[in-house]
């Protein structure tokens, strides 16, 4: 069974192996895949937009340990979410907010059971001591009611949203950077109507490419991306440079008349 | 079946979790090895010089995935290269020219049966959609002509080979940069003379060695590399500060008199 | 059978992809696990603690190739070591030393059996020409003394412990920084008097945490970490950042009258 990882560990340090190396304690079989282990630190919405964006690329029944998670040791819970195809175990932080925003049903419970648990517990690393063993019994049969009680109170944050605010304009955000440098917006296909521009720190933008090679070396456009939303772009340079941009800017999309 | 990946998509995005995400879903079974995702965004030749230097040491049967991919969503083909041992995937843009320089005998097909499509096909992402799908078909027994016909004009670029300028003279070049700072350049074992000099921005390096931990600290020295071509390298320090070079460098290989 | 990897490769480059290609050439139902291939080019002592903090918590069995490899092609030896649970492939330059120091029984052969090489033996990459391939006929059956004869002169330095200095004053050592910019020292829980202050690069640290959350964003203070020692950290930031010190930094712990 396919245990995939996503976290902010970083890669120079012992803490993805030392998560692999519990899973495969457990069950040697596990087929471990590196999502990403460099979520910027503590980054819980970059972690949950990363997740929405490949989970469903998975084969059904694919465990999910999606760790960010500042509030380590504290009464932050621990949780297991169950949908119809796939298993997702983590903090309790709003990380799998995005997810359920894609899923029509799931049930989410609490990791309180300790025969699941490797003792000792630290402080600071449940990533080892509680996310990676859950996942792992869990590939090897365990039910997901075995690890706690259900609960219906979990933290889940919404997404923003674009806003109408006037007739032809709509504010947006960008709510990504990807490693290319490019801008992903919270704009979807549906949002979109036939002819606009959008302005953003000045620059007014009203390109909208189907392709990257389409462009001008340096020229800012738009693009409808992988994950479903219209990114900013630069062929052979990176959009986020040419506009100095930050996760959480506001922009505005205008129809033309 | 093993199944390879080397890629631009960087390790921080959702980008390799989805590819390995999608291969799974076809063959759960394949066998995923990351060999790096760190490709210099676009840097097609680079992909090259390190599937080359690598692909022998995997087993036979081996499906290598290679996407570097600046036309992705534009006319650019993408392909199956069969040599007699290995299986490749790749946009047609040269990325396999280092590899064909290596074959006798090899086929090329172009990916155009949509079967093997993963839909729906995004204009930007063709490493999820068409070529991580192709090689996980390909582990799951599907033959190289039933995912498209045989291509003769394939993108193909000439590796730089060093070039006399005089008797005792030759223009070599640099043609990659290691993580180390190493220097490595087109020269292989039968360039070199007996006895030669290097001139490269206005230094002159002689001293060849055998290993790094012959050298005085902060030295530049000349080593017979791993991938079986000249570098310039410097122990405990990186030749890379030390001659503020880029790739494409060239450089004078004297043969001492 | 496990092969887990720790080395100083870096992921951008065809190292890694060469040794686990060599090792699934061996043996192709390897799983091999990245630890990390991170470590700080050369940073033996780096690579010895990771190896630690995260060793015991993989399968029985696993066999951990760690490679930190600056004497590369000259005399200094390869040596497997066979403890209680684990095989570890390493160069004798000093690597193991923190696992020897946990484990009460162990042997070390060296490896010296051309058999189990690869050829031509580079003088640069024994990674890949020398510990992979020995990794992969062990996990194939093939008997640690097959490999070489046992030695005793393996080369083992000292960890730094923490000294006592006066009566109530203890000097201790910064060991090791983290991703997240903790700093690790060499006190474990063993070392602490009940109420203590520390006092590191002219600033005093005295608040000592169960976990993260606890603290104001920006403030300096002591956890007991995952690896088993007391860190200095801070909440959404980095304490290395905070006070500016690298890895050797001496600094003194005060018991509280």
């Amino acid at each position: 069974m396919v245990i995939a990882l996503l976290t902010d560990f970083g890669t120079k340090d012992y803490f993805v192996g030392a998560a692999k190396g519990i899973i495969l304690s457990i069950n040697e079989n596990a087929q471990i895949i590196d999502i990403t282990h460099e979520i910027p630190p503590q980054e819980i919405k970059s972690a949950s937009f990363t997740l929405r964006a490949c989970y469903k690329d998975f084969p059904k029944k694919t465990v999910f340990v999606a760790v960010v998670d500042p509030g380590v040791g504290s009464e932050r819970r621990a949780i297991l979410a169950e949908t119809e195809d796939y298993y997702f175990i983590a903090p309790d932080n709003g990380l799998l907010s995005f997810v359920f925003n894609e899923e029509k049903n799931f049930f989410i419970f609490e990791l309180t059971n300790e025969k699941f648990f490797k003792y000792p517990i630290s402080r600071t690393f449940h990533g080892r001591d509680i996310f990676a063993p859950a996942a792992a019994h869990l590939s090897n049969g365990t039910k997901p009611n075995e690890f706690g009680k259900e609960i219906k109170d979990f933290v889940r944050f919404e997404e923003s949203q674009p806003r109408k605010v006037s007739k032809k304009e709509t504010e947006a955000e960008i709510i990504y950077v990807d490693r290319f440098g490019n801008l992903i917006t919270n704009l979807t296909q549906k949002d979109l109507p036939e002819s606009f521009t959008i302005e953003i720190n000045g620059k007014k933008i009203s390109k909208l490419q189907n392709f990257f090679a389409e462009a001008e070396k340096n020229e800012l456009f738009m693009i409808l991306g992988s994950a479903g939303f219209l990114e900013i772009a630069s062929f052979q340079d990176s959009a986020i440079n040419l506009l100095n941009i930050k996760v959480g800017q506001k922009f505005i999309l205008k129809e033309n008349s």
